[in-house]
Parts: C-alpha cells; structure tokens; sequence
C-alpha cells in the first residue's frame, strides 16, 4: 500500500475537512476569506488532516469532531508557514521580487495572525480540557523553536542534537499533535496516546531530515522545488552537519565562509514547505 | 482623584502582575526572556492590568488569578504591538533604520508569536471556559480589524462607522475584556459583565480618538511622541475624516493626493503607542 491510497481511502473525510475550513474562514470582514484564498490556494496536501483521521481511526473515532479538529491543526500550520514567509522575504527580497507584492509582510503577519486566533476560538468552542492544553503547550513549543533557530542563525557550530531539537520543536511536535488528537478522540488509554504521540514525532523527524536531505541530493525535476537551497541561504541541516564531520581542514574554512557570510542576516523557516509525498 | 492615583492604589498588585509576567516568560529556550527584554523593555504603563485590577475589585474578587490574567491582556497586547511594528517596518524602511537593527522583522514576527501562544497556554492553565471563549474571540476580532484595516489602506472615503469599527476590533474589545475578566472572577451577573464589556468599548474608543486627535493638535514635548505621524503615513483617523467633511474641494484635492500616494504601501497599526497618561 502507498501514501496515495491512503489518501484515496479518507477521500471523502479530507472533503469533509476543505469544506470546514472553507467554513470556519467565513468572516465579517469579507475580505479575510479572499486574502487567504490568493495566499494558501487550496492545494494543500492536508498531510496532517490525514494522519488525525487515520489516528481516530484506529482508536475507534469517526465521529464529526475530527473535521474542525483537522481545521485546527490545518491553520495552525499555514500560519507558521505564513510567518516563515516574512522571515524568508526579509532574507530573500533582494534575490527576488514578493508573490504577494500588493500586500506583503503585512498580509503575511495579519493572516497568519487570523488563522492562529481562529484556530484558538475553533479549541475552545470543541472544549476538550486535554486538547486544548496539548495544542496550545504545541504551539508555544512550535513558537519557541523558531525563535531559538533564529538565535542560531548562521551558527556553523550548530551541534546535531540542536539540529534534532529545532525540528522536533518546529516541524514534529505538530505532526505528533495531529495523531495525538486521534487517540484523545478515541478515549485511548494514557500510554496508547503516549505511543500515538511518539510515532508522530518520529515521522515528523523523518519527514524534515527526508526534505533536507533532498535539498542535497534530489533531481529538481522531481522534487518539485529549487535544491540547494539551504546551503545557499546558510542554513545548517542534517547533511551540512555531517559533512561538516567528514570533510578536511581546506573543506571546513569553505564551508564556515559561505554559512558566515549569511550571518547578518535574517534566518529562513525550515520548514517553508513539505516535501513532495 | 487622578489616574495616577489609581495606579498608586494598586502599585503592589501592579508588582505582582511584573513579577508573574517575568515568571511567565521562563522559557527552555534561553534566549527568549533576552529578546522579549530588548524589544519590550520593562517599562508599559501596564493601563490593562490596572483595569483588569479594578473591575475585579469592584466585583469583590481579589484573588491570585489576577496576576496570570493580567499577563494573558498584558501579552496580547504587547504581541499585536509587535507585529505592527513589522507592518510599520515595511512601510518606513526607507525613511529610518530599524531599532532592532540586528533580528529586525524575524525577532518581532517570532516573539510576538511566542508571547500569543504563551498567552493561550496561560488561559488553558486557568481553565474557565467563559474567559477562555472571551478572549479566544477577542483575538480573532483583533486579527479581523488589522486584516480589514490593511483592506481599506490608503481609502480616502473611509467612513467613521468603518473608522470606529477598526478602533474597537484592533484598540477597544481588548481593553473591554480587560474589564469583563473582573466581572467573571468576582461571579458578577451577566448584565453586570455586559455593563462592565460595554464601559470597556467606550473607554477604548475614547482612548483611541484621544490618541488620534492628539497626534492633529498636541504640542510634541507633551505628547511624548511626534506629531502629524497619521497624516504623514496616509492614515485616515477621525480629524482627518471630519475635517474632509468640511474643507472646500480644492483643500480635499490636496488632502487626497498626500494620502493616495500611501496606497501602494502597507498600511500601519492604528495603536503603535498608547497616548501617555
């Protein structure tokens, strides 16, 4: 079995999801709908809608509430990624001109800024006491990693094990959430949610250092993005840190240069987009 | 009695509001206390907790949870600052160098996502669901008037409904839920905390038309900050917008021009800085 039958078997539950989130994006302002439609698109793979379904389901969950709780971890995402997109514009502006050059960081922010609050409005009106402590513990750990990523930007010393740390805190610990929720959903024991909560930070793991790692090795063609990237924007991942270990003295001063020299400047998300599945 | 006289009243609870906002900020990342202490400094007027102090005073409630609701207003708050400086940033790039000349955008994006997030663990942590639902509402109005504020930039036929709608939704509805979480810690009835929201509203209104009135007619050296910002920066507040109503066409022409030409820009906060007291 592949990740596309997977997908085609909750085909119908992720539907039921875009239509909670078209929902859930109905506002006063009749505006807000529109900007987040030409920022998001509606071409998301909804990666982590899928795995709370899946986890709800295997803990015996198929009730309604898995559709505003997808929602939830589905803006919850965008939101980072769209907070990404100001720290990676205010790295990349020179390079090249903004998608969003009407509206810019300030839509990026305020967006995002949207989807965060609403996401917390969408926790409080499903209620659950555990829920709402797992997300909202999730996203001020997800808050945190940025931030200490940022204080290691263009940090050529970066060890392994903080590597490890920012993507658990960055990227895993949502992915994690997403399965948690299903157990909590299911009324799983303590230590069935404890090992949901494990396997999601493992494939969240896994899912990071994949994407880094094909940002070294992949065809362009079929990774679907630019490659390089990250070395380019001096950003220390798994493959730097290795290779850092492996290459000589002449090696090592080349590398340190070209990650020093992006030093001044803001670092970018690490995160900024999924990797083709 | 002055204000300054209610802030001596309650200048011990203010401390403790400090000190469980220092408290709060502990963070496993090291750091974070460091960047929130540059950006923010020590020294806000702290106007929200006073009223957060005084509504639940006059409701019968002195207890502790005072202190961590105070730091929940008191973060919002000071988040939503911080990310209109990233809008403010966009905007004036050109004109100034940005204090925070080294993290820039990246550090206000990011520890204004912390402090949103940390604010929402902390209602968790209280756990009451009326306030819980109340602010987790109160912040999605707040992203619903920055968005529709962004919308309507650079509109010189901004009506004063619309005016006053973005000064409640981004200024008012935080200071009204300053004073309706008194209500619901002292068990007040629910007309009591709709008077309470309600004197909130107008005391926010009041405080946001003072600001923007000052900024057309204060002396600099009283005011604490510059003069004429609103106009230099195409915001349309409410001298402006009265004062359109009443000049001839030829001084409406001039007026129109200066502010059109912001409309390529974004659109900055409409509450950058309290008035001072």
């Amino acid at each position: 079995m592949q990740i596309q039958d997977v997908f085609r078997y909750y085909a119908n539950d992720l539907k039921r999801v875009e239509e909670n989130m078209e929902m859930s994006l109905r506002s006063e302002v009749r505006l807000i709908p529109e900007i987040i439609h030409h920022l998001i698109g509606s071409g998301g793979k909804r990666f982590r809608p899928l795995l709370l379904l899946a986890a709800s389901e295997l803990c015996g969950y198929r009730g309604e509430r898995r559709y505003p709780l997808s929602t939830i971890i589905e803006f919850i995402h965008t939101a980072s990624l769209l907070h990404d997109d100001v720290i990676d514009q205010a790295e990349t502006r020179r390079g090249k001109v903004s998608a969003n050059h009407i509206w810019g960081n300030a839509a990026s922010v305020l967006v995002g800024d949207f989807l965060y609050s609403k996401s917390f409005k969408l926790m409080t009106d499903d209620g659950n006491p555990a829920i709402l402590k797992l997300l909202s513990t999730t996203t001020n750990t997800m808050s945190e990693g940025e931030v200490f990523q940022l204080m290691k930007a263009g940090d050529i010393n970066l060890t392994e094990k903080e590597y490890l740390s920012i993507v658990e805190k960055k990227t895993s610990i949502l992915i994690s959430a997403a399965c948690a929720i299903g157990g909590i959903l299911g009324n799983a024991t303590d230590s069935q949610i404890e090992a949901l909560t494990r396997l999601g930070m493992r494939l969240g793991n896994a899912f990071q250092i994949t994407d880094d790692t094909l940002d070294y090795v992949a065809k362009e063609e079929e990774f679907g993005k630019a490659i390089g990237q990250d070395l380019k924007e001096g950003k220390m991942t798994l493959p730097l840190i290795r290779t850092m270990k492996k290459c000589n003295p002449e090696e090592r001063l080349f590398i340190r240069k070209g990650i020093e020299e992006k030093d001044e400047e803001a670092y970018t998300g690490n995160h900024d987009a999924d990797p083709p599945l």
